[in-house]
């Protein structure tokens, strides 16, 4: 039986304070939380429906739930069988200079943050720098989108300007006015700058773009999504 | 002053059904407001804030509205100063043998499916054809996410056994067990092949492709995204 106190604590970790205070973040689904499982995130709770407690016996903080009750617990439409407390991971204290970063420069869109993430694990890239008002890797649309590759993508908050004008690493970074990107030849490793999805990279980051870069318009589309962007520009510059 | 009438019937257009008898959908915020119109769109009737009306006087069917009002008519989180009750366009009967298309099998998130027709139409592809259970095209989800260029695509709903039977165009499809596109030289125009998000192109419509491609993998993400993975074929079909 689901307590009303239960229920009340789940909500309050939808929200970043809640969750930066108690370490902890919600995962749903059953793709995601087998994920996090195989990749060794700790379970505080998890809330399941019979079957999927059956295939995870032995795990710890488990607890069988009714479809109703899953419901009130779900944030997703179609609630999917597991809706789990988890552990954020420990994340290594500096960042890393010598590997391929993905840099996002104020990505508010929880869905694009995810499928970044996800993308950039697609191409081999485990590390991101986000400034600080970059949308929270730890919002469950964010958990759900990147689709387990939360697992394996170290995601930094920092200041950017402080960041980037510390690395010795080439930075190349997305803007309409760049240069087609068929014609880069890329250093790896090297960093990629996302700016917002309507405004693209701020002012103060852009001084330390060295090379911009664009992909090549034929239609009328005024841009393109921040994810499908980056996706192309990864697939380019990791494995074109 | 909005009646309750208004708003009731600007919500039967959130359903499919009442949209196809109608022939009428909804279309929310200022962008996407502003391309429709410019692309010759008919607006039936047009909610706005005086502001945004101050801009659009002459435009027929215009009715000004408080935030308030809004709100109650708004299936976005934030209301972005207009919602459009819009006339679908006339769709040329015929589908085109001659010109590059996009074909969904069953693309079922209305975020995708409009990202996946922007994306196109920034490549220059005007015609995309998708399975009868692919999403709604009119969806207000993603009437939004093309960002517009819904206005310049088009998007016809075919039982796709019967349409690439039929199609004298080389037909590619992505799948995780196809050849490297960093290999491919690609024919132009033809057909690219998206299957859905979780199962990928169906049993029934992989023997209709002719080249099976993939996007090289080096992490560990099981997937990408419909939309990420279409973009990057695009790109590698019609620019790279």
């Amino acid at each position: 039986m689901l307590s009303r106190n239960e229920i009340k604590y789940i909500q309050t970790l939808f929200h970043k304070k809640n969750r930066d205070e108690q370490g902890l973040f919600i995962a749903e689904g059953v793709k995601i939380a087998d994920e996090l499982i195989a990749s060794g995130f700790t379970m505080q709770k998890v809330y399941a429906l019979q079957d999927w407690a059956n295939a995870h016996a032995n795990l710890p903080g488990l607890a069988i739930v009714t479809e109703e009750e899953l419901k009130k617990l779900s944030k997703l439409e179609t609630p999917n069988k597991v809706v789990a407390v988890v552990q954020k991971k420990e994340q290594p204290a500096a960042i890393s200079d010598n590997v391929f970063t993905v840099v996002l420069d104020g990505i508010q869109d929880p869905g694009n943050l995810g499928t970044i993430i996800r993308t950039a694990d697609w191409f081999g890239v485990t590390q991101v720098v986000a400034s600080p008002d970059t949308a929270d890797v730890y919002n469950s649309k964010v958990v759900q989108s990147t689709m387990g590759s939360i697992a394996r993508v170290d995601v930094h908050y920092a200041p950017l300007e402080d960041y980037l004008s510390h690395t010795t690493l080439p930075v190349y970074g997305a803007m309409l006015n760049g240069r087609d990107i068929a014609d880069i030849e890329p250093a790896k490793p090297c960093l990629l700058v996302i700016g917002n999805e309507s405004r693209g990279i701020r002012p103060n980051v852009q001084p330390f773009i060295q090379e911009k870069i664009a992909i090549p318009k034929i239609g009328g589309a005024e841009s393109l999504n921040a994810a499908v962007a980056a996706g192309i520009l990864l697939f380019k510059l990791c494995a074109g």
